[in-house]
């Protein structure tokens, strides 16, 4: 196992509806390598594919109706807090809906299908550059029973989302419970440590993975836990 | 903000109780600078604080009454899988115990007060060799809604558990609720990602992280939310 590097990529600028990811990152600063996986982050994909809606900017509370459509399942409220399931399967406070670093009157939807987003950034790379990469979509959740807020991934394309980082079984055969590993979410987790939100890195790379992870992978088929299989749901 | 490394520690070879774990990270074939944090696995820290236990080999739940016994509130059963708050506060699969990776017959409990594990580790770093390092002590655990184990922060020293990587807020003030990142977390799952547990690897250096995360810092008090304000528990 060698070491890994997590890079900023700098220079990428506002985003605006309409950019393509792709050329933003091929022009950029930062040089992207065959072998790379690049985490973007959420905020900028909900711009480049127009993913904003207009709110009231003098009602603190405008966005609210928005949680609630983009909602299939309320779990817990409190005050103005909803943790619900959004029609993609994630769980998360606010639909997911971001109202930071947009404009002002201005809310940012999550991508309608984040995997085929990564899909379409990776494809372009591929076509435009000839660059083999994997791609992560990256969002800021928070969790039960810890404060703070990590990031995780809502999406990928070229990067198993589950590997199987441990052996199979032990001698008495019970280590099988804890086999399987949220890789993207580790790298989603690695990348924000990078990404220092006030300095507006949207994306980073992550260098030096195993070849073996690299394969088609998607967070919605191999990340969301079946609401039948899920024990707080 | 600059690039991170991510390291393996590779020489540290089985640990036992007894063991001083700063001496083996001295003696290991990889050089550790002023200004690293270093992720140590709970299982070497549960090991060579002799927190090992004796259980029937030939009954694959024998070590079963040990979780209730090392649990405060079991929130869910399902078959053999107890989640249960341990009395550190944390909630996590069967109460933290961990049998891969241990001799047959044996479980290996959470350490103690890993916060100060993770201090002591610290210290005999800064007597022996010189060093100033923060040290972060690393567990895998599950997560609700999402499939795939992840590695987290249990304990740390020398780092904050938690820090402010966004803007206080925005024009209408709206980005207080997640502006603190569990920076602790992040570093644990970025660690993980070549730990490899197969080859091993007990401890990693992550190096470049910010000069303004080195402070005291702890998990218990910053991370572990109080029940009173948890909407799952």
């Amino acid at each position: 196992m060698t070491s890994l590097e997590i890079i900023p990529i700098t220079g990428i600028g506002e985003v605006r509806p309409g950019d393509d990811l792709a050329d933003l990152i091929i022009a950029a600063d930062t040089e992207v390598r065959s072998g790379d996986c690049l985490v973007v982050t959420q905020k900028v994909v909900s711009k480049a594919e127009n993913r904003l809606v207009e709110i009231d900017p003098n009602d603190p509370f405008s966005h609210k109706p928005l949680v609630e459509q983009e909602s299939v399942r309320i779990l817990r409220r409190r005050g103005e807090l909803i943790i619900s399931q959004t029609e993609h399967g994630f769980v998360c406070a606010n639909a997911g809906i971001d109202l930071s670093n947009v404009e002002r009157g201005q809310a940012a939807l999550l991508p309608v299908d984040s995997d085929r987003s990564a899909r379409g950034i990776k494809d372009r790379l591929k076509a435009r550059a000839g660059l083999e990469v994997a791609i992560i979509v990256s969002d800021t959740f928070g969790r039960p029973w810890r404060r703070g807020v990590t990031d995780v991934a809502i999406g990928c394309a070229g990067i198993g989302a589950i590997v199987d980082l441990r052996g199979t079984n032990d001698s008495l055969g019970r280590e099988l419970m804890v086999t399987e590993v949220a890789a993207v979410d580790e790298i989603a987790a690695a990348a924000d440590l990078v990404m220092g939100k006030a300095e507006g890195i949207a994306v980073a790379i992550v260098r030096g993975l195993p070849a073996e992870w690299f394969r088609s992978g998607s967070v919605k088929d191999e990340i969301i836990r079946d609401p039948a299989d899920d024990l707080f749901r």
